[in-house]
This record gives structure tokens, sequence and C-alpha cells, in this order.
């Protein structure tokens, strides 16, 4: 194993039981270049393609998709006959079953700053004396949630859309391991003991994760320093009605209250990030997603799932906001591990997943 | 000014308005090139060396003296006809007027580790359905002590030694800037506002300082992962009577109880690191430090405070324990910055330390 979690060298694609192991195999490389081998098969073959077909290719979608709306408004025109979207950016829900996805949970991330000696001091010469900022910090990132993630700031519970029974019979149908999923991300317990809440916590409710600390030592062994300046990370996925905005106002407040029961003479400051997103609900009774679900049926001989996804791709809503109807069509399974070590594509989903796209592109022209 | 906070390039000594500044400047590149350059200077003045004089130099003094303490026991003999041992890793308690030390702080340096899923993990993908490990360290870390810095590990107040009237009645003689001190690291306030009570907190009271985060995003921008092994670092400045072996335990005894109600199902592991020392206390009434305060006085004209530090150096105690009387003699200024942004070393605490260490030789030879 490499010292940074890897079996393989991250960027080199190595192929090993039947697995593509790599940085981006499945998020998204995969996927992308099976759309073009769809294509060039299809020319090879001299079968003539049935619908037109326009891409949007981007580089930035893990960096907050940072000029991909205003390309967007800019090639507004050369979008408007296209009627149908189709992202392959996500996953299935387990191993064995394809699904097809018709909502996203959106992002509001935040800075938390401490600061107050002009630079780092020697924990020896002043620690007593001074407030230090790494202790206001490490308190405060801890009152933003309780011990089994429950999300502290107040009003954000009220924002959440209430469950419907028409909403709760959709999870009825959905068969998801959850020991499965436990083993594969090796943890002993979630958050939930049922398979429906756990799936509920991941879509349609909001949750805060505390990503890290900027300006503290970070390395291995130990560094005696007061750092002097220390950013805290931390992000709260949401789910509709919340819009980044009133999530923004929320947890302003809730910092800023908490902060003054803390009576401590260091700065704070609390500021919402860019790269915020709306979350997103596709209109899956539309025909283009049976497009989709016959595309499936053909390659895997069995009706997809339809769910949801806790990942955030803010474009998913610009296209709709277009007029277009937006699916998404994942080539990958649940522990291909994206943003982690050791992601991979098995073969099996590369190469069926291109014969999926390659039937959704012949169901399209049927539509 | 440099990314990381520096004015100049750190490992470049430059001289500016009267001051030195590169890494080591003055801890402890400077008072070591000192003494050497006082032999030098009284070999070129053909004065007669009128003591023996010698010399341990080490590296690693950062980085917890590894193999020092065996490396003094190998040559015991070596050193056994050493009368005094003086150190000049130390600074002045303010920016005008010397001081001698008699005693340090010693160190019980922690790792806090949490762990619980196999790997990172994407917060879209996850958050919300597991127990994140970044949560529970910050709340664990935000338990080991309070606001206003006081320790809250039990038992830990009362393996501290008792203020004595003698001692008291030494701090009174101290002048101490607290203002100046503020102004120079740039804090508002300090934990308390008598000059006393923030020395005894600085020499005679142990302080918790968190230093870091290992595992956790540490960079610029934003990374939406959930951390699955984050190690929290810490350390407590020890003080007579305390000894690393109860502190240790206190301090395992204390985040087990804490954690225990914190109820998570993640692994924790509280674990005492290597590099602890004892508190060192010297014997400032032997002849021995008469000559310290003589060189001083023949050289700034002025009687130095006697002072203790709050940071830490083992060596001395070990010296201690072969019998040796040990003193600090320090040649940097208290706005030194050791260990951080901008280490300097001022030009005239540089020449005058050096007069101070050739006029204690000439003192030595007369006890």
């Amino acid at each position: 194993m490499l010292e940074d979690g890897w079996n393989t060298e991250p960027f080199k694609l190595v192929e090993k039981e039947g697995k593509l192991f790599g940085r981006g195999s499945t998020d998204d490389k995969g996927p992308v270049l099976g759309w073009l081998n769809v294509i060039e098969t299809m020319q090879g073959l001299g079968i003539d393609m049935p619908i037109n077909m326009k891409f949007v290719f981007e580089g930035m979608e893990e960096s907050g998709s940072e000029g991909l709306d205003e390309c967007l408004e800019k090639y507004k025109s050369f979008l408007s006959d296209v009627d149908f979207v189709c992202i392959s950016d996500n996953y299935w829900l387990g191993k064995q079953k394809p699904c097809i996805t018709y909502g996203l949970r959106g992002l509001s991330p935040f800075t938390l700053e401490i600061t107050a000696p002009n630079q780092d001091l020697h924990s020896g010469l002043y620690g007593g004396t001074i407030h230090e900022p790494m202790n206001d910090l490490c308190w405060l990132l801890s009152q933003l949630s309780d011990s089994k993630g429950t999300i502290l700031v107040k009003g954000i519970d009220k924002m959440v859309a209430k469950l419907t029974e028409e909403e709760r019979s959709l999870y009825a149908k959905i068969d998801f391991d959850l020991e499965g999923l436990k083993t594969d991300i090796g943890v002993e317990k979630l958050t939930s003991d049922d398979p429906k809440e756990i799936l509920m916590r991941r879509w349609r409710q909001p949750s805060l994760s505390i990503h890290g600390i900027e300006g503290a030592f970070s390395g291995k062994g130990l560094k005696t320093v007061i750092p002097s300046k220390v950013i805290g990370k931390f992000s709260i996925r949401i789910v509709p009605h919340m819009t980044p905005e009133e999530v923004d106002k929320a947890v302003v407040a809730h910092v800023t209250e908490v902060w003054k029961s803390r009576a401590s003479p260091n700065k704070m400051n609390i500021l919402p990030m860019g790269g915020s997103s709306l979350a997103w609900l596709g209109d899956f009774k539309h025909p283009h997603f049976q497009a989709g679900v016959k595309a499936i049926k053909k390659v895997y001989g069995v009706e997809p799932d339809f769910t949801r996804e806790g990942g955030s791709i803010p474009v998913a809503l610009t296209f709709q906001n277009m007029g277009k109807n937006v699916m998404l069509l994942p080539m990958g399974a649940s522990d291909d591990m994206a943003h982690s070590q050791n992601e991979k594509l098995n073969v099996s989903n590369y190469v069926n997943g291109m014969k999926v796209f390659a039937a959704y592109i012949l169901e399209c022209a049927k539509i």
C-alpha cells in the first residue's frame, strides 16, 4: 500500500481482478470515455445516429463547476434545440442492480476562522497565558451537530420538505443492503438500522460534515505550536426546500450566538464559501426516463431502481431551469469509492454501461 | 510577505534594521555561534582560557532530543570532571533587561485518534448515514480545557506544587510589561490582567495546547471529504511535582471517561507520545549562578532577573541528575519569535551576548 492509502499509482490505470483502478476511473473519466466509445462504435459499424447529440464536457465539477453556468448561458442558442439532458456522474445504489437517478442534494460550504496572535507561537512560552484559537475552533465545530450527526443549527429542520405518503411509498420498493454497505466502508454501525431511514438521510435530509482545519499543524509527529489563525472547513448537504441563502443566514446566526456564549477575546469569522448549490429533483415521470428504463432492461434484464443521490451536481438544475428534462444514468457501482483511495470501475460496469448508453440513444429516437 | 507568513527567506540570514532574521537565528544557531566566536576571539587575542570547557551540540532538540540522554550516558566518564553546565537556549523576559533562568516546564504530548470507515468517504454519498470521526474528534478535543484554557483533566490541579510565601516573594521583584507582550504578539487580552499571575501561568502552572489534526483536509479551498482516520495532537506543559507517568494516566482516564459518555460507535485511541520530559528547577543560590550575574552586570550594568521559562529543555534535568549545577544564560530577547515566522536575533543581543559569554568564562575561573 502506498503512503496515501492507495494500493496502486492513482494516476496510472491498473486492471486487476475485473476492476479498473485509478483516480477518476468511475468519477468521471470512465463514463465520459464510454459515451465516446459508443459513438465511435456505432460509426464503425455503419449504424446511423438516430438522434442529434451535443456534449458538454467540464473539468471543474469537483471544484464548484466554476464558469460552467456562465458558459451554458453564453451558448444558450447552441443548446436551444436540446430536449433531454443525460448526465453519467453517479452510481448504483448497490453492487448488482442498475438505477436511474432523479434527485441530488445541494451544498452549502462554510469557513469558520478564529484568529488571535499575529503569528504562530511557541506552546511552552505562551501556553496558559493566551486564549488559544484551536481550543475555540474545536469547541465551535463541536457545537454544529450532535453525536449522532443531527444538525444543531436552529431553523434548519423547518426548511426540509415534509415527507408525503406518495414519497414514502417510493422508498418501500427499494431493496437496499445495509449490511453490505457497512462491510464495504468498514463501519460497525450507521446512524440508523432501518434501510429506508438511511436512504432518507442520504437523499432527503441535510447533513453536516467537518472536512478539516487549515492553519493548524497537520503533519506526522509533533510540533509544539500554538497556531495563530485556524480555519475550520465544513459543509451542509442541502435538500428541498432549503436554499443556500437561508442556510447561510441560519448558520451565521447560530455560530454567532454560540460564539457569544464562549466569551473569548479571539476574533471569529463565519463565512459562506463560494460554490453553494440548490438540491435538484427531476421529473421522473417524463418519457425520457422511460428511454433509460428500457435501455437498462435490454442490457441487464431488470427494472432499474429510481433513486436520488446524496452528492451534488449543480448543472442538473441549470439544465432543468433551461427547460430540458434531466436524467442521471450511472455507469459505476456503489463500492467504486469516488473521491477516495483505490477508486475503481468494474470492467463489467464499463462494458455493460456502454451498451446501456447505446440502447438509450436508440430508445430516445422513439420518444 | 511570503505565503507562510515570513517576510524573508527563512533559511537565508537577512540583516535588517539591527536584526538578524532567519530560522534558527535566535533558537539556536545564534547562541551556538556566539560561544564559538568567543573562544576564537580569546585565542586570537592571546588570552589564556582560564577554565576547561566541553561542548555538547545536538541537532534534535526540537524533536524530543532523541538519543541525547543515551549519548550523555555513553560519554559519562568524559563528562565526569565537568562542574557547571551552561545552556543558552532561552530568552529574556522582556526586550530590555537580561535574565538568568533557573526553571523550565516539562512536556507530556499526546495523540488522540478516531477511526471509523476503512477509507475517506464522499460527504455527499455518506453524510448523515455514518458517525463522522472529525465530529467526534473536535468534540473530544473541546473537552480537554475550558474557554479560559483551564485544564479539565481530573486530578491535574492536585499534582501542582503549592505556592509558598518564599516563592511568591520572588515574583514580587520582577518587572514584567504585559502591555508590551500583548502588542508584540497581537492579542487584546491575556488569560489574566495581573503580570505576576501571567508569569505563574507560564512558569509554575501546567497548560494544554491543541497543535493540530493529522488526517483531515488541511489545504486551501474545499474538499468535500469525510476523513476516515483523524489524529488530534495536543500536549501538556508540566511543572513540579507532575510526572509524565501520572499525567499520562490522568489524561487517558479522563478522555476514556468522556468518550464513553459520547456513545459513538467509532474507535478512539488516546496515546502518550514519546518525548515527554519532567520540569526542571535549578539551584540558583549556587555560586555558578553568581558568575552569570557578574558577567551580565559587567556588560549590561544591571542586575539580571531570575526567571523560569515555559518551554522544555529536558537535558537540563539530565545534567542536574549527573550532579552538575545547571544554569540557562540567554542571548535573545522576548520578541525573537522562536518557532514562528520572522524569527530574529537583535544584532545588539548577539554582540553583547558574546561579551556576556566571555565575561562568564572569566568569572567561572574565580569560583
